[in-house]
C-alpha cells in the first residue's frame, strides 16, 4: 500500500508511530531468532542488509494506527491496544515479504526487496516467523480478549491469503466476474484493514455491536483503497502517485475497472486486446483505456468508491463511539481514499 | 520424517489415523479457500494435482497420534484431543510445503513436491494458509486450554522456523559448534514433537507438571529422531532406510556426527576435506566417514541417542500418567528411534 500525499498526515498516524515503532521492534527482537530478525529488520526498514541501524524507517503504520484508534473506541488508553497494533502490522509485513517473492517484485518503498538480497528461503522464513510472532504477541498480552483477537487475526489472515491466491488465479483466467473481483479485493485488502479497525477493541473485550461496526468500516475502507489504487493504475498522474500512467493496462492486470468493462457493456475489441498474449503496444494501451472508459468502467469505479466511503461513514454512526475517535477514523479513511487522480 | 519399518505400527498410529484423517480433511476444506485447498490436498496426498481423489494418503500422522495420546494422558477421550492433533499436523505440513521450496526438493513421499507442480507462489500460499488454519482450529475448539494451546503451538512454530533458519545458515559457515548444532536439532525437530506430546493435554487444561513432562519427553524424542536420521545419513543400510549410503557426506551436510568430529578430536585432514568447495570423490567420501568414526563421531552420536531415549523414558515416571498412555508413548518413542542401522 503506497500513497504519495503532500498534505499533513492524520494525527492518528503520528500517534501510531510514536507508540508502535518501539513495540514493533521489540516484538521482532523478542519473537524472532537472530537469522530471521536480520531479514525482518531489513524489510521493516530499520536496518540495512548487514543489520546496521538505518534512519529510513519507511512504513506508515496505517494498520497499527487504526488498531490504536480501535482500542480508544472502548474509552481505553491507546497504550492498551499496542499488542493488537503490533500483531496486525506483523501480519501485514508477513504478507509483504511473501507477496514480493510471489510477484517477483524487486523493489519496495524505494529499496531492494528482501528476497533479492537474502534469497527466497530466508525471505520465506522471515515471513513465516512474523506470522507466528503475531499470534504470540496477542496471546501473551494478558488482555481479556486475547484469544478472540488472535482468532480474528487468523481469520483475516486466511482471507488475505485467499484473496492473494484468487489474484494469482485470475491471471490465468479470462472469465473473472465483477463479483469475484470485488470479493478478491475484500479478501486481499479489506480483511486485514477490517481486522485492524476492530482488533484493538476486541482485545479489550468490547461489545459485539461496536466490533461489528468497526470491522465493517474497515472492510469498506479496504475495498475503497483498492478502488482508488485501481483508478490510479490507469488514470493516475505519475508525478502525484509515483505510478506509471496506464501501468495496470500494460501488464493486463484484472483490476476492477477492467473487469467491470469486460463484463458489463464491454466490446469484442476490448476482450480481444485484453485476453491476447502478445505485449500491447502504446497505441493499444491507450485504446484499452478508452474502451474501458466508454464501457463505463471508470464511472462505475468512482461510484463504487463513493458507495464504499459512504458505507464506511455510516458504520460509525453509533452512540457508543467517542466523537474524537470517529473523527480520527474518518480522517484516516480520507487519507487512504482521497488520493488525487 | 520418513521411516522404513517392517514391523507392526504402534497402536497409537492406527488410532490416530482413524480419528484424525477425516478431521484433517474437514479442517483443510473449512479453513482454506478453493485455490489453496487444491494445493494442500495434493500435498497431503488425498488428491492429485487436478483435485481428483486418490487412495494414496501417505502421511503417517506421527504428531497427531502423539497429540491424541497427550489428550488421553488427562484421562479424557482421545476425541477430545482431535483439534490439537489436527492443528499440529497442519503446522507440520505448512513447514514441509515451505521447506521443499527452500531445499529445492523435487520429491516427497514418492511424489512430485507441490511447488514443482503448482509453482512457488501457490505453494507458499498453501503453506501460509495451513499455518493460519492451525490457529483457527485450536481457537474455535471451545476447549478450556484453547488459548494457551494456540500460544504453545505458535511458540513451537517459531522455534521450528528458527531451527530451519539456523540450518540454512550453517550451510554457509565453517565454525558451527556442537552446542549450536544440538540447539538447531532441538528447534527444527524437537520443538514440534514436544508440542505434539503436550498440546492435547494442554488443550484440555491439564496441570503444569504433567504438561512439562510430556513436553520434555517429546523434545528428547525429537532430538533422538534427528540423531538416528544423522546416523542413517552416513552409516544406514540403503535397503532398509531408502537413503543412499554416505548421502549426508556427499552433500557435506553439517549433521551431528560430523560437527562432533570437526570440533572434538577431528583432524586437519577432515576439516580440509569437509570445508572444501570441490565435490568429494568416492574415495574422499569414504575417507570422511572413516575420519568421523576415528574422531568418535559415530560413538558419541550413539551415546547421545541413548541419553535422549533414557531421558525421554524418565520424563514419563509420573504418577499422574495413566499406565496405558505411558506404554503407548514409549512404543511411539521406539518406533521413531529404533530404526535399524
Amino acid at each position: 500500500m503506497s500513497t504519495t500525499h503532500a498534505e499533513r498526515s492524520p494525527d492518528a498516524l503520528d500517534a501510531g508511530i510514536a507508540l508502535v515503532r518501539p513495540a514493533l521492534r521489540a516484538a521482532v527482537r523478542d519473537y524472532l531468532s537472530h537469522e530471521t530478525e536480520l531479514v525482518a529488520g531489513y524489510h521493516h526498514g530499520w536496518s540495512d542488509e548487514q543489520g546496521r541501524p538505518t534512519e529510513e524507517w519507511s512504513g506508515k503504520l496505517v494498520r497499527p494506527s487504526l488498531a490504536l484508534l480501535s482500542a480508544r473506541s472502548t474509552g481505553a488508553d491507546p497504550a492498551d491496544g499496542v499488542a493488537a497494533a503490533v500483531a496486525v502490522e506483523l501480519v501485514h509485513n508477513f504478507s509483504l515479504l511473501h507477496d514480493d517473492i510471489m510477484d517477483n517484485d524487486s523493489a519496495r518503498r524505494g529499496r531492494a526487496t528482501a528476497w533479492t538480497l537474502f534469497g527466497v528461503p530466508r525471505a520465506i522464513l522471515a515471513g513465516d516467523a512474523l506470522l507466528a510472532a503475531a499470534t504470540g504477541v496477542l496471546l501473551d498480552s494478558g488482555k481479556p480478549g486475547a484469544g478472540t483477537a488472535a482468532n480474528s487475526l487468523a481469520t483475516a489472515t486466511r482471507r488475505m491469503i485467499s484473496g492473494q491466491a484468487a489474484d494469482v488465479e485470475f491471471e490465468r483466467r479470462d472469465d473473472v466476474t465483477l463479483d469475484e473481483c470485488l470479493r478478491m479485493a475484500g479478501d486481499k485488502t479489506g480483511a486485514l484493514l477490517s481486522c485492524a479497525c476492530s482488533i484493538g477493541a476486541e482485545l479489550l473485550g468490547a461489545e459485539a455491536e461496536l466490533l461489528h461496526r468497526l470491522a465493517r468500516f474497515g472492510e469498506h475502507i479496504g475495498v475503497a483503497f483498492q478502488l482508488v489504487d485501481d483508478l490510479l493504475g490507469i488514470w493516475g498522474e505519475p508525478e502525484r502517485t509515483g505510478k506509471q500512467v496506464l501501468a495496470d493496462i500494460r501488464v493486463r492486470k484484472k483490476s476492477l475497472p477492467l473487469v467491470f468493462a469486460l463484463n458489463e457493456g464491454g466490446s469484442d475489441e476490448l476482450s480481444a486486446l485484453y485476453h491476447g498474449s502478445e505485449p500491447l503496444d502504446e497505441k493499444q494501451v491507450h485504446r484499452v483505456a478508452e474502451l474501458v472508459e466508454r464501457a463505463g468502467g471508470r464511472e462505475w469505479t468512482h461510484e463504487e468508491l463513493a458507495r464504499r466511503v459512504a458505507g464506511a461513514r455510516e458504520c460509525l454512526e453509533h452512540d457508543g463511539l467517542p466523537r474524537s475517535v470517529r473523527e480520527e477514523l474518518l480522517e484516516m479513511a480520507a487519507f487512504l481514499t482521497d488520493r488525487r487522480f
